[in-house]
């Protein structure tokens, strides 16, 4: 985790406050603003404040938050069991994302970047559940 | 591509049919059917007969697809770029989803055993949207 | 080893306690307890609370063994010889394991979430034997 | 999977026999004797001439059987889940059963030569539970 | 190479033909037009036929030049050395393109979908020169 | 990032500079300066000189831009998406890039040391484009 | 190195000591003393004792080395040519010595923890040799 | 296993010979006569012939036992436990090894080229042992 | 080996000729000359011509000699002892390398394309010596 | 870069000294000489006093010079491309050394420990050309 991050999750953490009551206040979604204070997205100027104010964060984290952060992971395949998950699923179930996808949209693909995604919680008797939805623009290939 | 995946891929492009219209005759989703005839999970009985009867399959391809699948994946990072994009979320949003994930439900997992996804697509003017929704039971680590 | 952990084995070392006498102490399972100290398990509250007053140990311990921990391992195939032997168990056993569980209970997966696991002392003449014991909630894959 | 085990295979599902029953013919375990038939252990002479005689094999399996084999496995990390799932346990759990074994035991290791295992399915109405048992001769290091 | 690349280039050599010839009877651009032959792009309808009916092709050519291949490279870091000094270009100069484009575009990324590239020969009296041109559409990152 | 870059990127920053605008003073191309301010190409010394008296920078940065250096990068393959891209690129395109270049060129490659880049903005209303130009020259193999 | 090995070092070179003298004044072999001096092995109380004596090393040099050492390697190839030549003879003469150990043993391997090594120094007019004896007991795989 | 070492063992067992006993009708060691059976030395033309007159094997195969080999391990780390046991032993002992060696003999190497090994079997009431002797030239480092 | 290879080899052994008598024939050297044959450079059309006539090999052979090959290796780190030499010598002597060669140049380095090679033996009373000559143009890097 | 070479290093830099200087000083090779002050041998007790005097160096500089370093490198491919065209040269011309150097020799390999290195430059209108020889003692393989 970088200098960044920590800062914002002592300060978060010191507020006793949740990622989605964060969000909440920045009027973002809960996946994003935690994707920024992660460091995994940049974050517009007016957010980035609002953070700040709400947190009680100083300039050099206002400016921070707003860099065009270079994405990095350090394990090509995660071992946290509840992120292992995800790979797991992308290893299950890639050949058939693509066969559906293309098949519903022709020849390309979703855009992780053109992106959103959220989670919410499906309660269940047997149990509750999480619900991942992620929604990508279908960018095609072209030919020329 | 196995040999059975490729019997069926086979058999299901001399009869001009789509994966979608395949599961909708099995009446099961599009993308649990795709994995299965892709063998990436085992069908059941009534599901196997069902689609060997519809794609004029023999028996040994009804066996088959009822057998428990050993999931192998060849690329540790996939290289197809519709795949790829998956663990590129994976990589940039899979701390974020921990976070997200836990901070909703505590200390556990989503299950990606007991588990479902779909794909829709959203139209859109300004380019239709690709949607994955992918839904587990969430596993709460035990202690003891 | 993170500072959490070695914070706990210092304070164990200078009380002489074993890792039994503390499970015992918190009346949980040696396994679990000495998991959670190493920082691959959060403990509940009440237990937290027991091994800081047990090793007198500040609330600043108890609030981190109570964070859910993101678990990485930086071996992916580790190097010490006692873990090495259970690398090599599933890779030796691994194929067998999948027939004999699934002939048992069908397909899917033992649980590494909803699990425990005891480690057993069996004396024996011809020298003492290692008796681990694994137990996991056996998973049904779905379809859907 | 190599020749030998695929031979035993097909004789095994056109006997329709169970790997518990082909072990209790033998009058060893299931998971020993699993092991053997993937080609993981080789087999004593009468077990292998009880095991052809069984499922109706010819000399060359029954020499093959009782031949030494080289131990392989093509994965460093399994990708399927149901092997996959002991991997993260001797992530997660490794430097605990490093603890904990040599806690009880002094310094050394729990030997996976001198070793069995045992599969057990443990009824439970909230889900069965697989039970897995490994036993090994505790291999004090020496000094010289 | 697969079959059906490799049946394309035995008919393009038995014809004599240069990627840049086939490319402009198939009024395509030489890159896109190669990249298609060699299964890393599909080919609209009119161009696979214009194709087969250049190169004297059956039509399963025609059919397989319309699927959407799934993209593979074997080699992580390739090994040819006109292959190799893109792959250093890109490590040298990785952090300089990232610096470069996100100061002219803001926070985002160069399509590698929406996307062509030319090949172009420099005469020069001290050495001819490569000229490469990639132009890709700027994708802007998203927040929500 | 190296010590020489940070130093260089907080003073740019301290001034508000952009790297067109070092460039532009230092009468270079942008995306060669920025490559040898961030480590991986060696500075003329009038171009070292220049930039320090722009920067306000000391003798041992003037110093540091003069030398030779190693050029080192971390990750095999990037996970960064911007730098990812090219990756891609170099992935789905190497084998057509070897056939173009080197039927214009003869058996050989394009140098990458011999070479240069630009980065150019492509104004379009569906989307501004990012234009990379890459120019080496063509390096013929020898026989002897 | 670690903290530990470091230590002796420093105190063994202070008192111009071989690792041959220091082990004779343990009464223990130079290999396995010098294995406990590196961390890789843990020393009885009474040779940690005589050790911390001879180099005049305090209570907490004593505690550690009778730790039970967590065994770790950083490169999976060594590239110390030294070191290397040990990982090529295991390369080439690795089959070999399965078929030589099994067919004078039985099916089964030579332990690496109750094991033994020496290194002598052979007199040769055409160039001295290294002798390496490695002692292992037999361990017979069991079936069960 | 190349198709010389398949056709050897094929004949050796034939023959219901040990390596031992061709070596002993060779007059060379097991170790040496086992390895370039396995195709990992070449045979001198004497005892290429003597071979192949002592397990009735055609000209092809003398002459293939006398090509010089290129070594080819398949696995960076083995699998097979009695092979990984010895990378075990240069992972945990190759540092001490290398203190050792230069302890007696200066800085320099053991060869692995100018180089033999024997396999003995020690009889021993607590099991019986393995005792593998390597014996290499020592080269000494130049300066020049 | 591909096919290619295996033929000339093959060739070249039923003629009993050296490599060297091939490349006097072809009045090249011995090094390129044997590359070309192992299919690692491609041969202008005069001496693909001289080769297949001093072989009487056919015109396929003699087409294939003339293509531009893709240089592919398929171990990262070779295992051979002669190539790993090789590849030891980069490691140790890599940095001295680039040390000296950039003292004596400045900033550039060796071209691997624009390259010739010779080996050669050196009697010597202690042991004949291999003196390996390579010698590439200098390319010096370029700003812009 | 260890500390003794970044302090040779600062010490040459500020007597504003070439490697090929210090080595005539040392009347040694620049080679040798500098992969000495790069950590990669070790020097003789004359030279490393000579070194010490020459660069005003402390005694503690002398006593690291002459101790046997271990020889690491961290990049298993390494990506300067000075070096890596070194790398590329092995995996182009591997098998081809292999070749040539046996057909001179015999079955053995170029010892990389008595070996010794030059690098030259070679005026050439074209353009200056590197030479780099390489000289190391062949050692035949034994059989025993």
């Amino acid at each position: 985790m970088n200098n960044l991050s920590n800062t914002i999750i002592v300060a978060k953490e010191s507020k006793q406050m949740t990622w989605q009551a964060i969000a909440d206040a920045l009027e973002m979604s809960t996946v994003w603003t935690t994707s920024a204070c992660l460091g995994m997205n940049s974050m517009p100027k007016d957010k980035a404040e609002a953070l700040c104010s709400l947190l009680e964060l100083g300039p050099e984290v206002c400016a921070a938050l707003q860099k065009y952060p270079t994405k990095v992971w350090q394990q090509t395949v995660p071992t946290d069991p509840l992120i292992y998950r995800f790979y797991e699923i992308m290893g299950v179930y890639g050949d058939t994302l693509k066969e559906v996808i293309q098949e519903k949209f022709g020849d390309g693909i979703m855009s992780a970047i053109d992106f959103n995604m959220e989670v919410e919680k499906e309660e269940n008797p047997n149990g509750d559940r999480v619900v991942v939805t992620m929604n990508g623009k279908f960018l095609k290939y072209k030919s020329w």
